[in-house]
């Protein structure tokens, strides 16, 4: 099943969408909301499936499904709380400063509190006020969960997933090192993330959702050219699972919780560092990676970070070349 | 105007409070929920001012107010960020594990994000699944916002504060240095905070209010005695204004957004820190500062933190020793 939330008002209209994204149809006798929806998952999500087989056989035609019509899934969220599943992109950072991966960052996972009270559009522009601040995208898999009890175990934190979406976590590069440094985590280095058009059910997925991972590449587009490549299923040191229940260690999680992966990062096969998507290699899921091997490299980073102008494609395709999610296409604009 | 949330759903249900909160009337009619009073504040206010002064002057009679059945003002936000102004607190908490402050913590606020999903109501007990993870309550004031633009100057900030609350800012000690040792900032040692009973707006303080501070003793009490009587309006290094300005600095924030001011301290009058209570001084906010000044003067702290079956109580009254917020009054209780 396919959900979207066209945009209206602080919430959006919920809508099911078919599963080939042509078409999608109010879902007000469901929910009004998805955050509603959510709040009441148990009753909403079989009137929503019942709505989605309708529309997806045909039978109700519903009207033409426009993602540039969309706010993300949850416009607001009561949380969004970012995980960093993908060692190889902590290790890539780390190393560019000469600082060392603690040996407990590969048991425990890292994750940070994120703001979650007004997300950008999947098609709207990342409002940059000062292209100083090094703004980057950061292509992840977020899900979100229904309600979670506190202490809940890996294992029984996958049947709390009930969504999952892609996320374009914008980061603003320049002001992390300063606030990291204060001690008390990233704030004004993440402005709004924007999530896919469309959130799906995990069974969506078919096969390629397992171990609680997602097992497809991630796309990421950078100014048009192909940037990004990495299998989002390959080198998850923790799963969408482990990162939910290290969020309820010690407290219980509310229905619409958002947990996201962190940026999505391969090795290369030899074991190094993932080679440019130009080069054969499967590319960058952000700027700073390929600007942290540039530093390995060559001492110092040569691409630049996002200016007002450059532009974010994110995507995920299945097995026959559709997108699943819908693209995240984004442009960053003076604020 | 006064306003609360009566427990009722995940929202609650609003109502106006009366000045010596001794009676309450349902608010549905200016707006069902806190939430969506906030998301359209210039409609709902005065419709809200209307029932506070027609329930304030006993033309309507309403019906009794009882704290106990009130949930936190906003029994689940979109935002909560918690900046530490007492710069005090800090400087103990520092000196006790000798490390330095740095210069520029006095002119740049140290604010983190919080989970906001689920608020614990304010007489409801705190749940601790294991002792040693060092619970410590940290009693704050807290602002509510309406829609603030990116950008916000601190003069301008002020006109967004649209109510004030008292906060539980409950934190797991043993579980911080780990934390923040991580780089990523609190999560798991940040379980969730309670809201005074009430949410007042502004010039409910009269003259207490102003220079975006609120000057009036916090009164703190632990185990049922005085622990706590620290002035909210002397050494916060920076104003509630300032607090919201620099969440804004990068992204607009969502009417509803909670902005605490982190723990209150006072410098004892010689310039140390603060003696307890009992000896004549102004106490403390929470267990972790006492433990400092233990730590300093005896080379190991002596209070231990809060265990299963111990109370606090965070109060603020006006100059007639009426409540202004209601008590805040918790027991942590195994979980």
């Amino acid at each position: 099943m396919k959900l979207a939330s066209l945009k209206h008002g602080r919430d959006g209209r919920l809508v099911v969408v078919s599963r080939d994204m042509t078409r999608c149809i109010e879902a007000a006798e469901a929910a009004p909301t998805l955050q509603a929806a959510l709040d009441d998952w148990s009753t909403a999500e079989p009137a929503l499936r019942g709505i989605f087989e309708q529309l997806d056989s045909g039978a109700w035609p519903g009207e033409p499904f426009d993602p540039a019509q969309c706010a993300s899934p949850l416009p607001r969220a009561y949380q969004w709380a970012d995980g960093s599943a993908y060692i190889n992109h902590v290790e890539l950072v780390r190393k560019a400063r000469g600082a060392e991966v603690p040996e407990s960052f590969y048991t425990d996972p890292l994750m940070y509190q994120g703001g979650s009270d007004a997300f950008l559009a999947p098609r709207d522009p990342i409002p940059l006020r000062d292209e100083a601040w090094g703004c980057d995208m950061e292509g992840e898999i977020a899900v979100v969960t229904d309600d979670v009890p506190m202490g809940v175990s890996p294992a029984d934190a996958i049947g709390h997933i009930k969504l999952i979406m892609l996320c374009n976590d914008v980061s603003l590069r320049n002001l992390i090192p300063g606030e990291l440094a204060k001690g008390f985590g990233f704030f004004q280095s993440k402005p709004p993330s924007a999530f896919s058009p469309v959130a799906v059910t995990p069974e969506e997925l078919g096969r390629a959702w397992r171990d609680a991972r997602v097992h497809l590449p991630l796309l990421i587009d950078y100014n048009g050219q192909p940037f990004g490549r990495a299998q989002a299923g390959e080198d998850a040191t923790f799963s969408l699972a482990d990162l939910v229940a290290h969020a309820a260690r010690t407290r219980a999680l509310c229905a619409g919780t958002i947990i996201g992966s962190g940026t999505v990062s391969n090795k290369d096969e030899d074991g190094g560092p993932g080679r440019p998507v130009a080069q054969g290699g499967l590319g960058y899921s952000c700027i700073a990676e390929i600007r942290t091997i540039e530093t390995i490299r060559d001492g110092k980073p040569s691409t630049a970070f996002m200016r007002w102008g450059d532009t974010v494609g994110i995507d995920m395709k299945d097995a026959q070349g559709r997108s699943i999610f819908g693209r995240i296409e984004q442009e960053v604009v003076r604020a």
